[in-house]
């Protein structure tokens, strides 16, 4: 398979926003040509790869035709059309994710039932159909109401603390979750190459914006006991293996105040909570990724050093032409790298970028992720 | 000057190799469309930009137009028009490094006769016009020849060891310069930006190939003393000062059996001892470079590890299109980083690619090399 590295394998990409950008920086390395194809002329891709095919995601005909000159095809968002990769993948291309997972990870009933199923801890469920089946279960609150299809980046999900706020609910297939009261957020990122390798990265500490549901602060490692930390990177490797899976698996998972460690849920794909893994770890989730799916040896994913990652969302309030506000200052700071995703538009909450930092100290570390926080705005 | 990261500001650089290949994956973190212009279309950067132009780097009408669409124009060679430069800059662009800089570089008679100016240490040297004269000063050998203008990547470099060897002298203008029996090489990359800040990464130890005069390996930090460590630094910082050069310099030096530190040779640019950055410091020298070229802060240039960096050259006997042997067993190793740089085709000591080795521990960093150096081979 030295051919790998002959710039003969075609790899193609479906989604063209930060994740795939991250990706081809990292694939340049390997002497990789990734296409791309993203229904937006002006997703974060098309700037930086010569391969860039405008088209829908979700329509079985696009991802069929552009799929026929890969061989290899892989994700960077779940909302594509599965129909057309399992074609592909009848065929002879490789699809990894492979096409039956992507499908079961696209629907949060499905992949709910997937852990009861295999004994994998997560939060007492049920499946509602709709808004008024949401009435027949009041006992079963306080809880989260998830829509089974479409969430993406914090939508999709409405918590329902009481009967009072039960009209919240979705008024589509989804379910209930019971209300987990965390200690903690974490995420692991595990990867499986089809020679059946796993490794994962460090548990690493999620804290979310209190509204909008978006990761906004992360530091690795987590603050956790190696018990904790190692129950919750065992999980990871059972959640992929279970799913008889290749690539890369963001776990995300709760720690209970009893100490439980409970998933949430999954995506399987490079992942927010991995970014700062570019400086931070020996090997990135980017290339890790490439690793598993070209089923090269994983890399070694030891913290370097611990970080911090901001997520740069676009400002409350401004619309239109990115400007960036405060950039001198944070540059100035040590071990602070900083990553634009080349979007031209903001708006409020959009992810417009990252910033890891890295420093020996953890406490410092979180009075830099302040300090980055407070001083750079997206504003338009 | 927040504009910088708002896509509006056209950089172009001279050369497309691989040296701009990862600036242009540095550039994508800040939002920065690369232009480069380079005679080969098949150059390690033309697969990675939508911003390729193909044309002489020499030709001052071709760099002079090309640079007409540019706000700040770079280089990643030295041997270009700088004439076209020089219109370029007093028309109002940016030109960083500065033409006279390059131009001075470009020469190493006239880079010689600067340091002695400067008292910068340096090994003695006498100006030879061509083969006759160096037989005028055959009491000054051993030395190396060296001819003053187009020497690259090792070549326009002869050793004349006695007189018998004279002949080999080149029959064009260049030097004689002392021999240096040196203890070890060693090589130093400052930064400095507009408003005038400077900072250096850690000072590295070079192995030459003791035939072809190309890095084989790469140590970093160098196997010094603290004291030769910051006499090295400073002697770096010295010499961009002098020069009052915008950008990153390289500063090639020799330590000898008397433990002085003597300056080898410069280059204006980003450089082969600076890769392991990428992998092994808290700033790259890609992102150290844009920062100096764009007035930003310079970043932290602390390890985060103790690196080796190899070269990854064609394997002596092969020509023809590249095929990688070893590849799976060395990325099995763990903290190894793999560069390739996307050449099609491969001939004897071409720069293929590098691996980046980090560890904690120096001794199994050189065992790590030594390994990735019998087990990767380009071939055809």
């Amino acid at each position: 398979m030295q051919e790998r590295f002959n710039q003969n394998i075609q790899v193609g990409v479906l989604g063209g926003g930060q994740l795939g950008r991250m990706l081809i920086q990292s694939a340049i390395n390997f002497n990789l040509d990734i296409h791309i194809l993203d229904p937006d002329p002006e997703a974060p891709c098309n700037e930086v790869t010569n391969y860039f095919s405008q088209g829908s995601l979700l329509d079985y005909d696009t991802v069929y035709q552009w799929g026929q000159s890969m061989d290899l095809i892989t994700i960077e968002i779940e909302n594509v059309n599965v129909d057309a990769l399992k074609a592909l993948q009848q065929e002879g291309k490789k699809v990894y994710p492979q096409p039956e997972v992507i499908a079961l990870i696209q629907d949060k009933r499905l992949q709910k039932q997937f852990y009861s199923e295999h004994n994998i801890p997560t939060a007492a469920f049920v499946l509602v159909e709709n808004k008024e089946e949401v009435q027949k279960h009041l006992d079963f609150l306080p809880a989260v109401n998830k829509l089974g299809r479409e969430g993406y980046d914090g939508r999709g999900v409405q918590k329902i603390g009481s009967p009072a706020e039960a009209d919240k609910a979705f008024d589509k297939p989804g379910l209930l979750e019971k209300f987990v009261d965390f200690e903690k957020e974490i995420s692991v990122i595990v990867a499986r190459n089809a020679s059946g390798e796993t490794r994962t990265f460090p548990v690493v500490e999620l804290v979310f914006h209190p509204v909008h549901n978006l990761v906004e602060y992360l530091f690795a490692p987590a603050d956790i006991s190696p018990v904790l930390a190692k129950k919750a990177e065992d999980i990871a490797v059972v959640v992929i293996k279970k799913l008889d899976m290749i690539g890369l698996l963001a776990v995300e998972m709760f720690i209970n105040k009893e100490g439980e460690v409970l998933v949430n849920e999954v995506a399987p794909r490079t992942h927010n909570s991995g970014h700062q893994t570019i400086e931070a770890n020996w090997t990135s989730q980017f290339e890790q990724h490439l690793r598993a799916i070209l089923d090269l040896p994983l890399g070694a994913t030891d913290a370097k050093l611990p970080s911090a990652m901001v997520n740069l969302l676009g400002e409350a309030g401004y619309h239109g032409e990115a400007k960036y506000v405060g950039m001198d200052e944070v540059l100035a700071i040590p071990g602070v790298a900083v990553h634009l995703y080349g979007k031209k538009l903001t708006k409020p909450f959009r992810k417009m970028g990252h910033i890891t930092i890295i420093d020996s100290s953890p406490e410092r570390l979180k009075e830099k992720a302040r300090l980055v926080k407070e001083t750079l705005k997206v504003i338009a």
